[in-house]
């Protein structure tokens, strides 16, 4: 369990750092791909167009911001968003991305 | 009436565009600032923590993503919030944020 990263408590999410996550494509990415297949995914297994380093770095900024839980799997880490809590937090604000969605957005 | 600039149709809204004017502090806090108001404001009568220049590069910004309408009145640049427009092209994402500014966020 040594390995498990740290993660932030509801309470300490912020709205800034929720957004500095969001507003980048890639992350946005990752974050509505969990939310649509609603189920957690090894950081491998996504459809990004980045190299592996910097979809490790993606994954990071999505941790801290409290979007994403990270644990491990054996060797694989996986993947998995906090959607409860984030909606605890910014009510609407992942269903207004994810309306979007679904509109082809 | 030459002097009005130009501002997409909702149509040309893209949520990219609209969370890079979001993400920042000072934009989000005009955006805010409108929203709680309900009524429009000049350029000069906003509490920003910003220079003259700065506000007017920010303003410019959330015109062209379109979360805000500028006019003229005299000589006075007036801003209106678009908060129908948005709704209609990303339901729920400014109530999320303004659902926040209540809580104090």
């Amino acid at each position: 369990m040594g390995r498990t990263p740290p993660h932030p408590e509801v309470s300490q999410f912020d709205l800034q750092q929720v957004l500095e996550a969001l507003v980048d494509p890639v992350r946005r990415s990752v974050v509505m791909q969990l939310d649509a297949a609603g189920e957690d995914f090894a950081c491998g297994t996504f459809d990004l167009p980045v190299s592996k380093s910097t979809a490790t770095h993606h994954f990071k900024v999505l941790r801290e911001a409290g979007l994403i839980r990270q644990y491990y799997v054996g060797t694989s880490r996986m993947n998995a968003l906090r959607r409860a809590e984030m909606d605890e937090a910014f009510p609407g604000l992942l269903d207004a991305l994810a309306a979007r969605r679904a509109k082809g957005g």
